[in-house]
């Protein structure tokens, strides 16, 4: 069997899913992308996530051909691998319904930078792209469209997309765009939330992304 | 002791009741019709669920008479047979009192298909029927009369049913009624959701409910 | 060691505090009264409930007086015991601060019957009682003056007491306080819900608490 | 190895954080300092909780200068250090990005004394303090100034930051602070909550404090 390390990888971000609690029933998929092969991981169409296994993940080609597996690949498989093709950076893709992001893609909102962690994570606002039809290329095309150097996009009246440069990034940008999203919903109910200053934005994001988890010493 | 295949798949289906978060203590029951007989296997009255067994379910014919138990069957037995009766189809039914479903039931509001979701699982609104008195042939009565080709109808100030082709299927729309209402629940508290264009929720239905989960290829 | 059976029944409860999702750390508490004795066994004060067990649950006497136990009475014991010397079919008691039956709660007002959970369960509405401090005879004063027949009663910005003729009716009371509590909440946000006519909630009470999980045949 | 004990009591602390449903992902911390050596025992920066060990812990003094570890401390290790040093009286703090006390200090609005439950933990309202930058002492100083005699922080567009005589006690007022402003943002969504008077805080916050979890006789 091909890939077995990065079909265990895969395997593992797809039953993250339930238990981080960002999808029901058969709902959401995790991909990731071989560095050498360009081949895409991804998980099977209509299996339950009890049912996963490294063995049942599909393997397609970047053109979304099924290259091996014994069931037919996600119904999300045309927007991940278009994704792929157009950003060479990223080699993991999560897509969920999460309550809380999806009740802002469900009105077309995007989510500002009201939080340092939005900053940390997202470096500005998490964007909410135009409808597009599930199972096309009309969702990849407006993903590249509209997620610019975001990790995660709300698409309007469907869900979300996180990208990263592996699986596990992208799952944990999934983690952290329905934890903000519900604190940001919360937020909207009690008051008025203000963006945090443009330069507190890039301080907190370069911070997280270049100083965060490494023994460099903080600034006091 | 009678049907013990079906009687294993509705204790199962009863069981990821609490397992989803859609019922407490002892309310929510499933039941299962076996098509051959068409005895139905359904939940006993007042069981915890984590007293259930395959064993301790109640087999009913469609008369609601009592075929084979040591319990009473569910105080909603009168309900399941008169929709089994007049809907050959089914085969599973579910109820329940989940939160978020329940809360658009007690304002008899119906949900409309603000999501790509409510389109693939639902194929339509979410009908609220009128308020039925619980335990006698009302309730089945309404849902027969209110709920079209959906999968799931809101009972005024009550509940939840749904229906199946199996007991599963039936137990999926009940799970797939509450997230999808949640969402919509927390989208209308931020802004003003739209519907879906008539062709957007047929082609995402057709797509979900047809070639979704099988090996066909997707369209690019 | 004294009232053995009962002091498990009384732990058991207790620890089904957390796992329902009733308390956090060490707020809430259960006790019960032994018919033949009039002791009461309750919890101990400020032992986290991991750490309960049979044998550290607390016995006092009617007036309060500690008569066995290693720890002291829990906190609200004065309120519990006041309770049990007027409500002579009082055989349980629960307190808890759960989050949406706290909510109304802290701003004093009552559950009406809005759904037929409610009728089923507390045959009317959930009243709230006037503000009253915690450790002396005037909690239970209040809960006597306000409770009626219910088997709830919220107690104004503090929180939940529920009383039933077992712990186990009383605990599940608690729990489903909290359950309607939600959905009435819930539906406070999306519209106006009405309250069910008189005969209606009777008429569920009565199915409900004299029927239901009997072997009874159900009226079709 | 140094501070075993304190190592694992710290250790304990922080899993106890995903446990309790304070934090996502890695965010989120807790200290405790050494009574006898002044040493503070923190989480490293950027591991996940399930993989902390009480050995993975980072030493640092009141600088914020490493004394063992072979993980960086956590980012916020300058506020930690920074109100160790300023209040002699705290031997553990906690930092969480809990939703709903971060949903008010988004809005940067304090939590009012509206329930008993917060007379008891807090003796008084929560503060939101101002925005400051994460990573600097900026943080630090603005606790200082707005902390006053609270065991909680809610940090302007930020999260919390919890105090205690040990860390479990910082870890015990972060479960409560997130609880109780769980529970108010519910009220404010149905009601006008009313702030219990000075004379009942205090009667409330002495007995919690003082009399709780003793074998003391309660006041009848």
């Amino acid at each position: 069997m091909m890939l077995m390390e990065l079909r265990e990888r895969v395997w593992r971000a797809n039953v993250a899913l339930p238990a981080e609690g960002l999808v029901t029933m058969t709902s959401g998929n995790v991909s990731g992308r071989d560095p050498d092969t360009n081949l895409v991981v991804i998980k099977p169409s209509g299996v339950k996530f009890e049912a996963l296994t490294p063995e049942n993940m599909v393997i397609v080609d970047l053109d979304g051909n099924l290259v091996e597996g014994d069931y037919g690949a996600s119904t999300d498989t045309a927007t991940h691998v278009y994704v792929y093709r157009r950003r060479p950076d990223v080699m993991g893709i999560v897509h969920t319904h999460s309550n809380y992001a999806t009740a802002f893609a469900a009105v077309g909102k995007s989510i500002p930078v009201y939080l340092t962690a939005i900053a940390d994570e997202f470096g500005g606002p998490i964007p909410c792209g135009d409808y597009a039809r599930i199972g096309s290329q009309a969702i990849g095309k407006e993903i590249i469209r509209a997620i610019g150097n975001s990790r995660a996009i709300l698409m309007k009246q469907h869900g979300v997309f996180t990208v990263g440069e592996t699986p596990e990034a992208a799952l944990k940008a999934a983690v952290m765009v329905e934890d903000v999203a519900k604190t940001v919903w919360l937020a909207l109910q009690i008051g008025t939330p203000e963006e945090l200053p443009q330069e507190e934005v890039e301080a907190n994001h370069d911070r997280y992304q270049h100083r965060y988890g490494t023994r460099e010493a903080f600034t006091k």
